[in-house]
């Protein structure tokens, strides 16, 4: 029967089955949406088994044999254009990772996620990471589960870190740590043998709502389309999409502190213009999705350091926030703001990290997890770990479990091997700066106007249009003409905090 | 295989098949919320098909044969509780309703909702029944369709009542409608033979967030358990919920009107009381779910009517809102804001209409759709009927299509026969409150103290807990010993409206 369909017509019946299963992912995408904005408490529970049941249902359409045979026959023909191709090579990898999970073990997946999300929530709001102990350890077990199901070579981790990042292993990424860590090590090292910065001015009282207007100001002078997206507060910032036409991002409000959200704001803007920026026209199809969590993860990096921590850009920003908050900064000048924006220092909390010392915070959630998976290390121990390498990596003591262990949302979201992608994407973005720093002369002075559209327009068409349809590593070598290199982000580094603390 | 089954474990399977289902609809609940209340603009066409899939999927799960068969079974089986009975019953009955409607029907019906009621939204901004009059022909033409699909006795239109109102009849509405409409006549002469009462302090400033506040207020001591669910702003006020730990309620605030958000506030919350109530263990069952909307609307119409415009609830409440608002009701008494707040009125809109007035508009409405559905009537003809009626019954000339056949969302969302349940609602509501208070003999006193408790107990216990266990009519003979009496609807309008008129 397909065998005697047109391919074009098989293409549409492709089409229309992946969307019809889009369908249900950005419906279960609302749903925990819903859950981290406006859900009341009880109503977590019967929640929780809907978004199983969204999940489930969305797994056994993209398994059906039907849908395999459909597969099979279009990657069969000859006939294809390039794109349908391209959709279809993609669907059929996805196809083969999903295939291998049950769908019974997918809606016990789901339904341990929303439960121990909410045990998280508990356990940050009792400070106490006993509360999440129990939910997580079963959540683990089922990752390793899954880990099994995939399939790894070497290490169980590698199965997680292929679910975010296709290709990525412990392997690259222990190469990749140990060539950065002793470099950092060092120019904090130069940093702290130096007079600090001050950046007490970023602690003093800011009123939420416009600490609000200015966060949206900024989202809108980025080029983030309100009629296309919006944003809400959450306990965690983050971005979801329904479609490429409806983004939507959050962020939190800390009236004590002016980076908290302001930064976060720019880091979330960045991946909602990477999302309004993905071809609407494939809605559903691989070719309508983002390359990788790194390459996401680039985009908000990029808007959040390479742009959103710049004297370029605060030449233009300053003066706003000066009218916006004149008594806070009436001593300020844009040069101490700019060096205290960019203060190097050792802290507890990841999103409020430097761009140095971030990626120390990502070394030790790398570590924790590889050894979580591999059995070295037991859940209950989680919180004695990570205070001990904290102190020894940081030289921090971890006063309790909230600015410890229990400061992410990800665990919580059964998200085991996500926090590489993190830095991955800041090298990432580094280089894609550069590039676009060199490919538009004027570029640097447009963001000292506050104009940020060549920018975005360059972003667009050499990053956002392209979807999935490279890997990580090709889209990189076809933008900057090389692979990821991390002597890029090491230079920029030593130049940015050089300059800032004159060594 | 199914004969081999117990029935206990037969129901276990029936339960669970139901209550993914359930999870379906109350996921495209929170998509139909989210539309509402938070949606960009231009979410709204991929957001329509994901409504439309999700619809989709829970017409196959429910109409699925291996569903019917497990219904058939447990109807065949001797060994049932009663209350398990009660469930496959009714889910029997539902499963006949719906295996009438193809299932590419249900996916074609729920997008062009979609699109009318975008078309609507544009129609109301731009005030103009031309730009909605296209989308909603396409839709009533559906309606025709699924009227001859689900069958019907004598006219098209009971197949649309008996969706939302199981047995209702055009014969039946004819009759009360009928012996309503001359003694409701007489009695707006009476009044407007007297002098007629102030009302002009309702149409102050009144600043949004204090409305809100005071909503909300409001709202708590109703009962309404904000753990359990929310109030969010829309277009057009209306509750819905996720489970019935999750109710959303929506409102809307005029800042030039008091009256605009207080008693839709009010009214929501009826109606959110009721889904709180409805019994948790029967998640997705039957017996979980509402009697029927006339019985829905009985309930907030008892707390918008019955409650909230007594003497008794505002001897609490109005030093509550003189505290609020000192200058706007300075010079205001309880007496004067009692008859202000009851002041009979023809009026342009429905929601803002009298107790008396409001079943005019409902007879236009419930005239208007039996014509549109025997096809007397053309849709491009519906703004110059609507203003005729208008005229003829209200004596009121209507401006412009917003304050005349575009103001109410309902057949945007293709509800066509549920206007008339909004009446019955009414009459309920009074017939069941007189006993309320007959039963109750402190109810007054206490409603005087602000203590809504008792009361809200009472209808948990006779209403709410009983869920879909009886039709309509049985639940009101059960609670009240006879069917509904519009005598005891009339009777009320005259003794209060005589002592507020004096005549």
């Amino acid at each position: 029967m397909l065998s005697s369909t047109s391919t074009h017509g098989l293409y549409l019946q492709y089409k229309e089955q992946l969307q019809k299963i889009a369908d249900v992912k950005y419906a279960l995408a609302v749903l925990q949406w819903d859950q981290e904005t406006y859900m009341p408490a009880k109503g977590a529970e019967r929640k929780a088994r809907q978004m199983a049941t969204l999940s489930e249902i969305a797994h056994e359409l993209f398994t059906a044999p039907v849908f395999k045979g459909l597969l099979q026959e279009l990657s069969s023909r000859d006939d294809m254009e390039a794109d349908w191709k391209k959709n279809v090579e993609l669907s059929w990898y996805d196809f083969t990772q999903q295939d291998k999970l049950p769908g019974e073990f997918v809606r016990t997946l789901s339904e341990a996620v929303s439960k121990s999300f909410q045990s998280w929530l508990q356990a940050r709001k009792e400070n106490s990471f006993a509360i999440f102990e129990k939910d997580l350890s079963i959540l683990l077990n089922l990752k390793k589960q899954e880990a099994e199901y995939l399939g790894y070579e070497n290490h169980p981790y590698n199965a997680m870190l292929n679910q975010y990042e296709r290709g990525c292993t412990v392997a690259l990424l222990d190469s990749i740590f140990a060539s950065l860590q002793e470099p950092l090590k060092d120019i904090l090292q130069k940093i702290t043998s130096r007079p600090q910065v001050k950046d007490d001015f970023l602690r003093q009282q800011f009123p939420k709502q416009q600490q609000w207007d200015f966060g949206k100001q900024v989202l809108q002078q980025m080029g983030f389309d309100f009629e296309a997206g919006r944003q809400d507060i959450s306990e965690h910032p983050f971005t979801t999409n329904f479609s490429s036409r409806d983004v939507r991002l959050t962020t939190r409000i800390d009236e004590n502190d002016f980076s908290n959200m302001t930064w976060s704001c720019i880091h979330e803007g960045g991946h909602g213009l990477y999302e309004q920026g993905l071809p609407d026209s494939e809605y559903g199809l691989p070719l309508g999705e983002y390359t990788s969590l790194s390459i996401h993860e680039s985009q908000s990096r990029l808007w959040e350091n390479n742009v959103g921590r710049s004297t370029n850009a605060w030449e233009y920003f300053f003066p706003v926030v000066k009218e916006k908050f004149p008594a806070q900064f009436a001593n300020t000048s844009l040069t101490d703001f700019y060096k205290g924006i960019n203060k190097v220092q050792p802290s507890l909390i990841r999103t409020e990290a430097d761009e140095l010392t971030y990626h120390f915070h990502v070394m030790i959630r790398y570590e924790l997890e590889k050894k979580l998976m591999d059995g070295t290390l037991a859940v209950k121990d989680i919180p004695g770990w990570w205070n001990e390498r904290y102190k020894n990596l940081l030289g921090l003591d971890v006063p309790d479990d909230k600015h410890g262990c229990l400061q992410d949302v990800h665990w919580s979201h059964g998200s085991f091997g996500y926090f590489p992608t993190y830095s991955l994407g800041s090298f990432y973005a580094v280089q894609f700066f550069a590039t676009a720093q060199n490919k538009l002369p004027g570029l640097d002075t447009e963001i000292r106007k506050g104009n940020y559209k060549p920018l975005l327009d360059w972003l667009r068409t050499y990053i956002h249009a392209h979807g999935r349809r490279y890997l990580s590593e090709e889209l990189c070598k076809q933008i900057t003409g090389e692979s990821l290199n991390i002597q890029h982000f090491i230079t920029y580094i030593l130049e940015k905090y050089g300059l800032i603390y004159e060594f």
